[in-house]
């Protein structure tokens, strides 16, 4: 667990002063990016060289799909982890390896033009591809076109997130050729994400000194299937567990499972499990943990101004067909519905196990249930809170013999939309004619807090571009995504480097 | 289901007058049966005979197990069914093959000395052998010495249930060879019990002209590992059942699964299973279904004194040893615990399965989650009250989109102790130096129902002999328990032929 920094709380919406409204500093912005002055200016050559070697780009981006990284059982890491080095030295940089060397972090920096300084986090292993049903083998990255998105291709880490990656070192790779990097850049290159992002707290406490920058980037192609961007300006902290329950001194079979008609004597280890999640939730899956939510942060001010915005664009129909869902679940709407769902910790039951699963019957009590839970919490509950009150729950109510081990937690982060990296992103999407819904929050994690928490950078997730199916068969990107994601990149870029820090910053300085 | 039958009831202990004390009874039936008249007598020559024969008896069931007959792939059953008709036919009965051509049930008959007629129920299928760690080839029926337990045959099929039915033709052949059978016996062999028994119960409906008889008996190696043998006058009822919880109209993924994080906005079947499953039971697993025992018949008057015998022998220290408990699940001792665990109706989770459970972590929000949950039930609840029951309780607690399949379903079978044919098991394992433990109920099934509720027969299981591990690796039965049960099959035999039918009935009539 990373130890909690007051610088990290700074960047926070609640404890800085709002210094002026949203809409008047949203308003400032707008009126200084150009979009004509931009396109017609410095980036021009720059799209125009993209445009002229996009065929070239694909197929490098193709390479690099076809290059296997699966963390889980490490083919193919090493091999990729030193494509990623000669990324980096490509464009002029220099890059090394940090940690395990089987899993190596890939790090570097790259001067730029001006004296800002951005980290780039990202990724360069994949999920396993052993789902079955795919279309195309999942490392040949062969083009196809589906219905409804168009031309695509077809890869594990095609949209997660190798081919975002590839995309990024082809934008660098095109400002070099054509012009000058805008910004310097420091490169933070996991080959772990997938299996739980092991070494990147302790890299990056190891290394405050050298990660000295302005802000933090992770792209993404963040498009969904319509077209529209959904900018988040925070995530959502985690914890992960395995519950394991098993036969013995609390009852049930304490060596092998036995014959169904044997649970008139002995108690049971997959009833106990039930009961003891049962006892975590209302019908409605609301935390009924005593004391659970007791700190849990209502939206900030900021955070409401910014829902009230979102609820004019927010179309809960369409939120909802994309989840392929039929009703929420919660009875709420509009603004409402975006609190419970942002701010309420949740529980989810990721997997449940025991006993017999196949065809047909077969009587078994158990002697084993496992599940895998995770909850997800926002400001200002922590991990080590959210492991307590679970841990204590489960002893006050008697399932105190229920295994708890704790896989995976990381806590929540948070950026303030006055932030220039925030703004810049901003006008990057509106440079290239797509107004992001801007969320004060998301319900999914990632490791952001080790730069917004313990570095005190504001952390940016984006990009241009659309893909899906990650984790799953048939994982996609599609190809004028990679185009225009590329073009993103080189205008954020630019953006950045006009960039001052601070809530009033102008892409041309002020 | 089948229908209910007056006649059924009438063998229930509750309706039967209890027309002598059991204990006085039992008294009468030692003093008829001299176990030394018996051994010196016609038995004697058997015996030998089966002693000089065993070595080929022994490798005729060893070859009987090394034919494959696995009902759930159908590999081997066709021949099988040939071979247990062929059994048939030695004897120089009649056989024949009825229903399903694939799962024919082997039925037939052989005349014998008496006026008496048994059904014998048995099966020739087998579980499949798929499982790891077989010491040798589950279908090569190798022979070796278990620590504790001492020279066994390892086969699929050895004690569940091949194994015994060669040891009842080869007792039959041996009679045949020195003497005659001494009863009228009627063959019900069915090739499809770990499949569900599919068509037994037509078989028996169509053929109830062909099937009168005095009583019904089913063979086992009924000994436990120390010697002891358990008899059993009764066995439960079963609902067997698939609970299926989708996502859609109650909210949930409809298409597929979805991201774990999407939780925050869609419910999840697996939560919902959770809490169905949790509102059927309390934390000590009793049925808190509204109205659920109403039905449950106490214990008889017949059954009350059975059990208090059987609690002069009854070591609740070993019995949950041999379970391998550490604890019970309720904390009752004596006669209590065997009320409880006997007569409760009980729900047992054999197998619960949603969303991820491999290694490590994956977030994840399953669009189903599947239980398999089965209720056993005594006198006097019928499975139609049960089904109804359950569905009642998930359609007032607001579960009614939890699809509910029943599998299988039978009832609970009961015969009296004062029944000639129990008196004439417990006669011949007494004049083989047994004393079994007897008890009212058991909490296991089985289709006995067909003959005591269909038929009105009274039915009777048991032999001497001991295997184990019947559907798991390295199924076993003890090569010295062969003999001893085909001893037993043949004393059994020669106490029935003298039996008549009724409560007051002796091995010599009366």
């Amino acid at each position: 667990m990373p130890e909690r920094e007051e610088k990290a709380f700074l960047v926070s919406g609640v404890t800085i002063p709002v210094v002026e409204l949203l809409s008047e500093l949203q308003e400032k912005r707008q009126r200084t990016v150009d979009r004509t002055e931009l396109r017609q200016g410095i980036l021009a050559r720059v799209y125009d060289r993209i445009d002229s070697d996009f065929p070239k780009h694909l197929e490098r981006c193709r390479a690099f799909l076809r290059q296997k990284s699966v963390s889980a059982t490490g083919d193919g890491i090493r091999e990729t982890a030193q494509q990623v080095k000669s990324f980096i030295e490509e464009i002029g940089g220099n890059a090394a390896f940090w940690g395990n060397p089987a899993f190596p972090i890939v790090w570097g920096r790259v001067k730029g033009e001006s004296d800002r300084t951005l980290i780039i986090y990202g990724m360069y292993d994949v999920q396993p591809a052993d789902e079955p049903n795919w279309m195309s083998p999942p490392f040949e990255a062969a083009i196809h076109t589906l219905p409804h998105i168009g031309e695509c291709v077809i890869a594990r880490g095609a949209y997660n997130s190798k081919g975002v990656l590839c995309g990024l070192f082809n934008s660098l790779k095109t400002l070099v050729e054509t012009d000058k990097i805008p910004v310097n850049l420091i490169f933070v290159i996991e080959g772990e994400e997938e299996v739980g992002s092991l070494q990147i707290e302790e890299f990056i406490r190891t290394h405050r000194d050298e990660l000295k920058a302005d802000a933090a980037a992770d792209f993404d192609f963040s498009q969904d299937s319509r077209g529209r961007v959904r900018m988040h300006l925070g995530l959502k902290g985690i914890v992960y567990m395995d519950l394991i329950c098993r036969g013995g001194k609390k009852g049930g079979p304490a060596e092998t499972s036995l014959h169904g008609a044997d649970s008139a004597w002995l108690s049971s280890p997959a009833w106990r499990l039930v009961h003891a999640l049962s006892s975590l939730t209302d019908s409605e899956e609301n935390i009924i943990i005593r004391g659970f939510c007791d700190n849990v942060a209502p939206p900030s001010a900021q955070d409401m101004e910014s829902l009230e915005k979102l609820k004019t664009s927010f179309d809960e129909k369409v939120f909802l067909k994309e989840m392929r869902g039929i009703c929420f679940k919660c009875n709420r709407q509009g603004i409402d519905l975006l609190v419970k769902g942002l701010y309420s910790p949740i529980i989810n039951i990721n997997g449940f196990r025991t006993g017999y699963d196949g065809p047909g019957t077969k009587t078994l009590l158990p002697r084993k249930a496992t599940a895998k839970v995770d909850i997800r919490f926002g400001p200002k509950m922590e991990p080590e809170e959210v492991v307590e009150k679970f841990k204590a729950h489960l002893f006050s109510t008697g399932f105190d013999d229920i295994e708890v081990r704790v896989r995976d937690s990381y806590t929540w982060s948070k950026t303030d939309v006055s932030e220039s990296v925030v703004q810049d992103m901003l006008a990057a999407y509106r440079s290239l004619d797509v107004e992001p819904e801007v969320w004060p929050i998301a319900t999914w994690t990632a490791p952001y807090f080790v730069f917004s928490r313990i570095l005190g950078l504001p952390v940016v997730g984006g990009g241009l571009g659309h893909g899906g199916r990650a984790h799953a068969a048939n994982e996609y990107m599609t190809v004028s995504g990679l185009r225009d994601f590329e073009k993103f990149v080189v205008t954020f870029l630019h953006l950045a480097a006009a960039s001052q820090k601070g809530v009033a910053a102008t892409p041309n300085g002020s």
